[in-house]
């Protein structure tokens, strides 16, 4: 990781025990909501878009499109706005929003996709691992208002939302507030005996 | 990574110029399906889970599940089965199968989830991730008998199938039948400049 003495990775890992030998990253990647409002730059966001390009899809269809706004330019607030109350409290201090967009019907025929979403689930993946190479938290969202998203961010026919992603520069929890502070730690997980079966769940 | 001169780190990458500055695990990712027939330990299959476990998820309600079989035991055949030819005749040389299975709905009040195969799709990506750190091969697949596989991998209600997932030691493209070794490069991708947009897409 570049930045090795930052909020996201002086967070409070406690709940977080390794069950199994793995690269540290995905153990070490978390969802922090507090972030210092400074904008990342364009380079900086085509990183994290071109860590995403690179994920895997059905028939290599790469249903998954990028739609970004910077701070202080004019598409800023309507990607803002887009976010229910409870996530534009926090995510106002994004210094970037890409909003994950996916096409759900193929593009050679346009027959539905069965795997427009769980793609571009793979894509975020490699977004916010991305990210935290790069020092900067990354959040997802689902808590927004996907019936004006169309309107907002001017869908083409077959495109749906699939996330509103806030990236940014971390700052401490004690930024944050009230209600939302105690819960900036990353968060505990299933035990690997609940979520592995071996031929059979039943 | 693990092991540097092996055939997924060997392929011909002439179709995968990058746009922008990325860690180059994501660029260098791709889904072979020349696999040597080597089985892999358990503890190999907790490592990758272990990569999926620490996923994000919408309210961390991790709807992943994922049933593995190592060949030579029982649960194997069940498993090859659900594939489709096209898949089967590679993949039996896989040196483990994982259906990944999602959670539909909510444990808490089962009420339906938006983004399970979003969330899935995450684990996924960082299942694939880790096995390129191990130096193994991962190749996810939509082909295969969904309408089966509630029966074979006896699904509780509110689960359902999202992708079956072959890792396994890396082979030469030689080792593939014919139809199959011409396809085995890592696959090009759309430009960034077709993926990413200000603001909005129209």
């Amino acid at each position: 990781m570049t930045n090795v003495d930052t909020p996201l990775t002086n967070a409070d890992f406690s709940q977080r025990s390794a069950q199994a030998t793995t690269n540290d990253q995905f153990r070490l990647r978390w969802s922090p909501r507090s972030m210092t409002g400074q904008a990342l730059t364009l380079a900086q966001v085509q990183s994290l878009c071109e860590a995403g390009r690179w994920a895997p899809s059905c028939f290599n269809s790469q249903p998954w499109r990028f739609i970004y706004a910077l701070p202080d330019t004019p598409q800023w607030q309507p990607l803002l706005d887009l976010l229910m109350d409870v996530n534009k409290l926090w995510a106002a201090k994004a210094g970037a929003l890409v909003a994950l967009v996916a096409r759900t019907h193929f593009e050679a025929n346009d027959a539905p996709t069965a795997t427009h979403s769980f793609d571009t689930g793979s894509a975020w993946m490699s977004m916010a691992l991305q990210a935290q190479h790069m020092g900067l938290a990354a959040h997802a969202m689902w808590g927004f208002h996907h019936d004006q998203a169309a309107d907002a961010l001017k869908l083409p026919e077959y495109f749906s939302t699939q996330a509103l992603i806030a990236f940014g520069h971390p700052a401490p929890a004690e930024a944050l507030p009230d209600p939302l502070r105690e819960r900036e730690v990353p968060s505990p997980r299933k035990a690997l005996s609940e979520l592995m079966f071996n031929g059979a769940m039943g």
